[in-house]
Formats: C-alpha cells, structure tokens, sequence
C-alpha cells in the first residue's frame, strides 16, 4: 500500500494549531487554514504579528483585572468615575458590554471564572478575595453590584460575595432578572416568569 | 458624554485581524481573541508562527498546483503514480479527499477556481490554460479525469475543459454522479434522483 498524498508539513502545522481553538473543528481548521496561506490575503501575516503584539502588550489591570496594556486601566485611572460603586463581573468581555448601555459609571471587578463545585472551582482560584482587598484599599464604597450571569454558578457565585460582604457597611444589589426587552411572554421560561412576578414594580 | 471604555488597541487590533477570516463573525473573533491572549495558552504563540511559517514555506506544485514546501509536490515526483491519467480539481483540500479513498493512483491538476460568469471568472483566470500545456508536456495521457464540484459551476467548467480537449486522443470523464452512500430515496432531490436513473448500470 503506497502512502497517499497529505498536506505539507507546515499546513498540517497550521491545522493542528488552528483546531485547538474553541469552537473550531478540523473542516473549519482546514477552511482557516487555506485562508491564511492564500498569497494574496496579505492580512494573514498582520494576523500573526496581531496574536504576538497583544500578547506581548496586554496585561490585567493591577487594580480590577480588565485587560489593560498598562499596569492600572482606563476605567480605574479615570477621575470622572464614581468610586463609590464597584461592578463584579465574570470577565473583560462582559465589561464591555455593561459599558454599552452607556448607564455605568462606576469601576469594575473582573473574578476571571465562577465559583463552580461541579467543575472543581473554589472561590479562592478566582478573584473573589482580591475583591475584599480592593474594596478595603478604596475605603469609601458604597455599593457593589453583582452582575454575574444568572446561571446555577453566576448566581452562587454572587451569593458567596453576599455573604462574605455581610457586615461591612456596604450595600450588595444583583442585576434585575425578569423579562429582557422584546422578549414574548410566550416563549419565557417559567423560572425567568417567577423572577419577573417576584420583582415586580409599580407604575407610578 | 464620557467615552466609553473599551478594548485596549492590540485587543482591537487582534479582534479585527480575527474578523477578516471566513466565516467568523465579530462575536466569534472576540471568542477566539480571549483564548489567544489567555497567559496560560502557550498555543498562541505557535499559532503565529505556524501561520508565518506555513505562508514562508508552502508553494503551488510549478506541475499541478497543489500544496508543497518544494519546487514540485510528492505526487508529481512519484514514479510509482500512473502518469497516464490526470484528475482534474477545483482546490487543493479535493486532493485530499480523493486521496483518502485510496482508489486513484493517477497525477492531479488543480485549477484553484471555477469558471464562473456570474462572479466574473474568465476561464484564463483558473489554471485551464496551464492544464493543456501540461498535458502537451506530458504526452502520454490517456484519460483526464474532471472532477469539479457537481454545481453549476462545476459542470460549466468540466463543459468548457471537456470542450477544449475534444480532437486530442484523450478519454474525457466525469465522477458519476448519483445517491451518495447511505443516501435515502426520501431525501434525494429530483436532480440528484433524474442523474442516478440516467447513470443506472446493470448488475451482474
């Protein structure tokens, strides 16, 4: 039996490399792959010196571990923010999106991860005691909103943050669940139909 | 209005390098961007350099034009390989797939396109012309296998070679076309249906 034709040894290189990242399959690794060598996509190379320049530059921010390429962030450096009220989200990413609103103007709290039992994650392995630090170090906050997701691990991940918060003369609030914008009665859920009964508001 | 804030510039830069590739939408680059700056994804830095190395050292066959890191590809420069047919493909990925049958032992010609009117693709603008001087070159050819896609544009460009090469002492042939294995009846459309009747063969 002869050896049948296969890619180059670089292509197979690139595949392999491609098909590591999540949510990419080996047909996908392979299209990515084809993309990339193609000599007239003169944005491959720009995407490989892309992936060694933020690694080289990005870093954590020392204060709230958003993504920064200086030591502190621009929200923590930034005067006009309000101090008194510390956002904890569940990574940089969902910074971004509270920032959409355009409604937040306080600093933030990025925990890298959630507490998660199942998969074997203690409090401690993300950044929920670096919170207590930070909170002390500020001294004047008022309020910390927890904006984890609002699944099994979001949600016992704010309640470990609650309870450990108890005590200090800070007020602890949780995002609203109930219905989102647009969404039909119809197709909610009932768990997300108890949430919005549950914090109901009058209408003045 | 405050600004906003949002990804420090590498991490933009590095989302909409991610962008640029086929089929990956921003939320997607934004996905894989946190995996390739992640600190404890030492895949990233490998990343880069495959696609570097793989752009630097992969080239056409000068021959066939599929993939190779040398002048002329394994395929071309097999002795064992039948020199008298040649299977024609669209991209060099096909090469893989009809390798991985194991049933064809023959040369390829890659034509890195199809003719396409519709989107403005000339004949001279795929390797149509380089496949006759090929086959000039050869001399000993006996049968040029075309298997192009079965799509519109596939057919058109088997027409338009098959055409080419008609007064040339060359079997001109086509994959069959038909029920895909483990294809049900139920699911067949009607072309693919009116193709398996045409093509019907006796059995022994």
């Amino acid at each position: 039996m002869r050896d049948a034709y296969s890619y180059p040894p670089s292509m197979r290189r690139l595949v392999n490399e491609l098909s590591k990242l999540p949510s990419i399959g080996m047909k996908s690794a392979v299209r990515l792959a084809y993309a990339l060598i193609e000599p007239s996509n003169s944005s491959a190379e720009q995407l490989a010196e892309a992936i060694s320049a933020a690694r080289t530059a990005l870093r954590y921010c020392e204060e709230c571990f958003s993504l920064t390429e200086s030591t502190v962030c621009s929200v923590c450096t930034d005067e006009s923010r309000n101090r008194a009220v510390v956002c904890v989200v569940e990574k940089p990413s969902d910074i971004i999106s509270i920032e959409r609103s355009g409604d937040f103007n306080g600093l933030y709290h990025v925990l890298h991860g959630l507490w998660s039992p199942m998969r074997g994650v203690e409090p401690s392995s993300v950044r929920i005691n670096e919170l207590s630090t930070r909170l002390e170090k500020l001294g004047c906050v008022e309020e910390v909103i927890l904006a984890t997701s609002t699944t099994v691990e979001g949600d016992a991940t704010a309640m470990y943050i609650a309870n450990m918060l108890k005590g200090a003369d800070i007020r602890v609030t949780r995002l609203a669940q109930g219905l989102p914008m647009g969404g039909e009665l119809e197709y909610a859920d009932e768990l997300t139909l108890s949430h919005a009964l549950a914090g109901r508001q009058s209408i003045d």
